[in-house]
């Protein structure tokens, strides 16, 4: 059994918590939250122990690893602590909203062999990863393009935007990742564009955007865009769609049952899509506390580790000064 | 070129007509109609002869068949003459609404060789007939069951209805056709059921039923089933389902265009089906003109014969029979 | 919190007391199987006392409610010492294979007003119940017909096949009681077909059918068909549609990804229906043991009670019937 | 009626011929090809006269308008010379390769008022109209993002690709209309990126893409992306997706039948693509002649009109400039 400690135990804290109690070789070692009502609640619900620290945490031996899903601005400095204490780490994305952190936790943990896994979920959706299956068994031939369709069900509380450090490193972040890990190589250059046509007045108080879409491309020409929104009101829009010289692959949405319905005018007509992430990704939150396990217990490199979170960060840098400057920009620019 | 004369220049007759011109190897001998400036219109504005009568077309050397499209109760007498002229026919179904007239026929014309076929057009819908071919093909391994529906977009006017022998011969005996195309082979019994739910009144006063279910099944024990409505108000509802040992094929619904909408509270929402039968069934009103120049061509065997207009009479007759009397009739009752 | 026990736990009875460990307004009140370690397994995983007899779970005063899930032999008989111990139940469909006994614990328990309820599982699908919601609601008009399809996946292990009390008993019952909850009204008469198809030797050595469609009509001369067969190969194929006078509603398969392929001759492919029973109807077991626990707080009717599992069951004695004697049975004749 | 004449009976000027013979409102008045035994062979199979000469075309009364489907560097002559003759006119697309070329063309009719209409048939797709008319009705609310996906099923022959312009000019032209069409405003700035993935050599050989991606933005912020690809295996993808503040419209692609297949490991899988553009965009050719009729019955400004054909050019040239740049270009660097 892999003995994981939850730190913070918020909304996706408590859902990974539970999805850890649940897996057959995985137990939860514990959870803490700077609010310790918060924590003990979790505890109660699932028969596990509370910890009054992360020190406490770290230094305790009947914890073989953590799982970090504490605010953002405390996500490095805990894979930091982590790493001293020698517990395998599952960080939530992104490591940090600056770089410049994260090159230096970078280099703080150079040469750790602790597994250090990032939370891109999405890479283990049912969906998407069947995408990247079919093109490793040679499906869809040589990959030729990639569109990654990603849009909110709705604008998170102006509290959340404020402090999300824009839509590219807090959103886009994960349609980056998925493009890395769709493409299978790395992108070499790309536009981003940004409009503010969903809450103007937010997005221009945040300096931010609600709506981008992002061109790339790699070094071998394939091409690949990115759609975002903050808000589709159809509910929350995920699809990935890779086409090659043989074929193509689609992950397509998810509504949330399989009714159809047909009328004087209509026909076929589904209901709207799965509205919240923790439903619509539940799979994938479960076969990613699995993957964790899976590299805990074989000492491998995880699926998706800290150079991937760091390279998203970069991507989404990219994105920023592309948007900023009106220009494509080139990948090697920034880091 | 088949030289092919178009007796009866209704709204079928008109787009035979056009179909016949449009055809490569085909050319439009003539027309004819009881009601001569409905011929003329047509023969104008395909620029054909007009014939004045049935013994003209029945007489000329050039004409090499013959398409009956006028009223039902002339279509025997119809056959029966041009047999006698020596003339190929497709024949618009029903061969009558009486199988006594029906066996009658077959007798008058027993022995002929030239090409008789029934316009049972369903057979040549590209999806229908890719359900067939599916079979054949062994797609599905061996056959189990088979599903009809088959929806009209609405009823059709009283006067139509009174004189439509019921709809078992009217509607049903297109599913009949199409349950025995697909099974390949004959039916053994079948148990019907009738109700008055779209016009009761229509229907009491004709002593018809608007919706119909019909249960078959061969001597192999393969089971059909036909589910029939004189009012779909979502279009014309036509779907072809077989089930078998190794998967399934489904011909499925056409809607008028390819239109998705999404909105605040569905998703992936289609256009209503297409309305109307000669838009729904364009294809394979032009491939049925295509396989009857082919077989008068090859002097070969029609797709469709006279018999299975008989056929699919004999299984209408059965389940008038079953609904009647409350009860499975075998069909070797009926003939 | 309303405190089940759960009595058997294979398969199902596990399943069942993960969900009630689950459910945040229930506990497990305890675990019991005839085969002990089968039960302390549960017991153990799920922190839940262990009992060693049905005795000790009824006598507890720590169980409000039963969830009987062991061999179908026993259901009976628990439900009748369930009652006279004061324990609202659910119990796994059947009652019991024979209609006699049925009535008589009919009689034994008449009177009662504990929650009974029989797990018709499929009544809580998502999909399944938002067909009979659409109904309810005016969207698809007045009902006109039914059509249900469901094929399992994969024939049963002889063993169990040999002692099911047949297909009808076994299998379409779950889709009489779905006729019954679609239609909103009672059936009146039905005609079945059956075949060996699928496993003749097995079926024949069993006087059993694999593969059975059933028609349906009520008083009012609403209309149902039901498709079924021991094995389709593209997985486990449960689908309700619903055609009335406004419009229609369909629930659709469920495909285990949403994952869509293109190639050289096709497109839009989709992956096998999920396979297995108790992932197809995860969301419907859950919900079933929601509304089991709002029954038993309420002291209301749950929505499926015992007299649904005896009509469902009077429903396969007359398929038995039909198709013994070949012929249309009135629901009339059996009881 | 009005008469229509074509000029040039290739491939396109055929199908066009037949369209104007079978529309209510117009009749062929004749056509000419440089290579008159095409012509002639479209002449007898219409019943159409055959012009032995641009100038007998433009100097015939009985002639109201001309569609021109020439080789493409007659085109803007030919627009000249039927201006002069006062002749309406439907051209199809492009202009001409040289925007300065098409420049002049401007100058050179600048103030006829007759009709003259460009061929970007797909404003004409029900699918594609129906996305812009569900915008117009306010279904979606107000834009946000356009995604086109347009793939060709196979790369055309080298001389046809030697002589197209690239695929800018021959290929996205198409796209860059439709993204107006369906914006209903002005594009602002384009990045565009290029690569040879399909047939490196001939791209080589070229200068020329088999594979672009075009990312564009308007002056108020909405965003629209176009994939294109010379070559699809499955077949001909063409899907306009449009994404709003209240919902989306998507026309989606048009599989050559509606057959759907199961089979022991998939499910749903769909027939390929309709492979060929005429095929596909049969029902837009044929509404796009109605749509010329009327302007040329009405005098009215035709649905698409030459400056249409103008700007889509000059998006295709700053995508030109912007790949051969590596830089976002603005609109209004061109012209």
């Amino acid at each position: 059994m892999t003995r994981i400690a939850v730190l913070g135990t918020g909304r996706i804290g408590r859902m990974h918590a539970e999805n850890i109690a649940a897996h057959p070789r995985a137990s939860l070692a514990g959870v803490y939250d700077i609010h310790a009502p918060a924590a003990r609640d979790v505890a109660e619900r699932l028969a596990a122990p509370q910890f009054d620290s992360v020190d406490a945490v770290l230094g305790s031996d009947q914890v073989d690893a953590v799982l970090i899903a504490t605010s953002t601005p405390t996500h490095a400095d805990l894979i930091e602590a982590a790493v001293a204490a020698g517990k395998a780490i599952l960080c939530e994305k992104p490591i940090d909203l600056s770089l410049k952190r994260v090159n230096a936790c970078a280099a703080t943990i150079a040469g750790t062999r602790l597994p250090i896994m990032l939370g891109f979920v999405r890479r283990f959706d049912p969906g998407h990863a069947g995408v990247r299956r079919a093109i490793e068994a040679g499906r869809i031939g040589d990959l030729h393009q990639v569109a990654i369709t990603s849009r909110d069900p709705g604008v998170a509380p102006d509290a959340y935007i404020e402090v999300s450090g824009g839509i590219f490193r807090d959103m886009t972040i994960h349609d980056f990742d998925m493009a890395r890990f769709i493409l299978g190589e790395e992108i070499a250059e790309l536009t981003a564009t940004g409009a503010r046509l969903v809450d103007p007045a937010l997005m221009a108080r945040c300096d931010d955007y609600d709506t981008v879409s992002v061109l790339m491309k790699t070094a071998t020409g394939k091409q690949a865009v990115i759609s975002n929104s903050r808000r589709a009101v159809y509910g929350y829009d995920q699809r990935v769609e890779a086409f090659g010289s043989a074929g193509m692959a689609i992950s397509d949405n998810q509504p949330i049952d399989q009714l159809r319905l047909y009328g004087g005018d209509f026909t076929d007509r589904a209901a709207p899509l799965k509205n919240f992430f923790i439903d619509r990704y539940a799979d994938a939150f479960a076969a990613e506390i699995g993957a964790f396990v899976d590299a805990v217990e074989q000492g491998s490199p995880p699926a998706v580790g800290f150079e991937d979170g760091r390279q998203a960060l970069i991507l989404a840098e990219a994105a920023i000064r592309s948007v900023r400057e009106g220009r494509t920009v080139k990948i090697n620019e920034i880091g």
